[in-house]
């Protein structure tokens, strides 16, 4: 199994990469092609003095900025990323992990791999701690201004990974809303209830706010725009309240003793929350395997990350969520639409705005 | 100043609710009429021995219940949070603070005062913790498929009570949305951005998930069915994390000693998040003044939020959202259809689906 590494995207420049794809060789046994900059590639492995026959590198002479808008991240063909994206397309690497601009990432996956038939638009898939075992967020900023129809196609994409990744054998799917009642929503939502009920999915209806932690869901599907915010909110909700703590901890001796004492348990419980733990973020729905990860990942989550996408590509995921689309039949006209082979209808307003059909030579 | 206590709609019964109106005129010299059934509430009283001239009944045969439909609960017309309704709107007290059923307490409401002219939809506003002061955060709840301009009058009227209430002198507004660039959000956001950007106010830009908590911004707008998941979501994941570091906590006796001596950060952490001390959540643009408290409140926050209601009334926040719409004039047709004096033009999707007109006799 050999995974595409786009080695160039990182917060914290390439070591951190290089350093998960060697213990993802050494730990997992598994074959790594690191696409880059060769001559500050092999810098760091000459560093590291690490050779091994299951470890590659393939030159990019271009990179693309976090802030490089999708739609320029596309013109540059020689990047990191766009080179990794066609070597997986070309069958010389069976998946690809990134720790770039995620847009970027999104814009030359979509352009290149396409969607799976009968998808129109792919979603980012998070995993969130709950009181029990994680749940999965869909889609958190893949898409805005969903259709009922796509918030669909999230759940059965959701469904498939939970069931095949994570050993839910009949995940339970929610519907995130305002109210439990199926009579609580908007109009995307009472669209998508109405289709998610008819569906051959374990759906237990509307999820709240608050059940997203509880563990009482396998799966919750959003509009990227919502899963986006509350993803955001949640880290940030998390991070405030630990630093927090520690503040009131400092005020006095008894306390900061106490504090002392306690520090195993909030470091276990950091790690419960922690999201390298998991393994990135996949991008669901495209004709081939990707996983997203955070610009600041440790070696530790990119060995995790190149691990979940082995997996995907093993327990053939693409291919079962072909088979759930083929269970769950419609024939409206955004699938007419896809089927007739046009390019995904993304909003120019998505957060990322590929071009709608490839650029003129 | 005297305020209408709601006295049915606790989830604990109605103690809590007379013990806040006692503890309101104990301590804040405030004069508090109970709604509700008389011989339940005098008994309560009898056995607490308090009689005072500023503590009032006024009997209300009927109860709303917390599962009770808003387009229900109207037709309860003697009712404790339709009575009380109507009281005020007569006169007979200057503002409304309820406990009860959110959605029938935005019926009544709204139906009886009606919004104030250029408001086309009232708005639920909160408070939430951040790292520095609290944020206010609206719409939590009452309305859904908002549009830009729904938006833009929840950000004059959030803005308002910052000032007003706050003590804000030129408080910083925010649209949530998933980036700091004006070009990343959904067709929702775009217009409001651009109704905002022109406007008096002291607009930030878009606010991402994370700023929420940061303290960056007085004021975060959305509409109300993303911020109902975002307020139900931080809830739940602040008792997660206080839960899960308990949970840490009791695994060793190193550590548990440790939590012994942190109880007091503990507990001075938890005061800071409690919302209980805010004194309830503004109902806002609706021609008075009405508090809503959680269900669960305690006899504090239910004092607190009379001497909220109080503030309101004292410093005309209502003529100040008047006057803030004034110098922020716009003639679209949404503003033709309020001022022509047709009702609130409620979607029937929202949270509350008070009927559109009276019911005919």
């Amino acid at each position: 199994m050999k995974i595409a590494l786009d080695a160039m995207g990182s917060d914290y420049g390439p070591q951190n990469l290089v350093d998960g794809a060697i213990l993802a060789i050494k730990k997992l046994r598994m074959e790594v092609v690191l696409i880059g900059k060769q001559d500050v590639l092999s810098e760091i492995l000459r560093k590291r003095n690490f050779r091994n026959s299951r470890l590659s590198i393939i030159d990019a002479a271009e990179v693309v900025g976090m802030h490089d808008a999708p739609k320029e991240s596309l013109r540059k063909k020689n990047s990191s990323v766009y080179v990794a994206t066609q070597l997986v397309h070309h069958g010389e690497a069976h998946g690809l992990v990134s720790a770039g601009n995620t847009g970027a990432t999104l814009a030359s996956t979509l352009r290149i791999w396409r969607t799976l038939h009968g998808i129109s638009r792919p979603a980012i898939a998070t995993l969130m701690p709950t009181q029990k075992q994680p749940v999965v967020l869909l889609d958190v900023g893949a898409n805005v201004d969903c259709k009922p129809r796509h918030l669909f196609d999230f759940a059965i994409m959701g469904a498939v990974y939970a069931r095949d990744i994570l050993n839910r054998p009949d995940p339970r799917v929610g519907l995130l809303s305002i109210g439990e009642e199926a009579s609580k929503g908007n109009e995307q939502t009472f669209g998508a209830f109405k289709l998610l009920e008819r569906s051959t999915l374990n759906f237990r209806g509307n999820a709240e706010g608050r059940d997203i932690v509880t563990g009482a869901f396998d799966v919750v599907v959003c509009d990227g725009f919502i899963g986006n915010i509350v993803l955001k909110f949640g880290e940030a909700v998390a991070k405030m309240i630990l630093h927090s703590l520690k503040g009131e901890l400092s005020k006095n001796v008894i306390s900061y003793l106490g504090a002392l004492a306690m520090a195993p348990a909030f470091e276990s419980f950091k790690k419960r929350i922690d999201y390298s733990e998991y393994g990135g973020a996949p991008l669901l729905g495209l004709n081939s395997v990707c996983i997203i990860c955070h610009g600041e990942s440790s070696p530790k989550a990119i060995m995790n990350a190149i691990r979940v996408a082995a997996e995907f590509v093993n327990h053939n995921v693409n291919d079962h969520i072909l088979e759930e689309l083929r269970s769950n039949p419609h024939n409206d006209t955004l699938n007419n639409f896809v089927a007739k082979g046009k390019s995904p209808e993304f909003s120019n307003h998505s957060i990322i705005t590929p071009e709608r059909t490839a650029p003129k030579k």
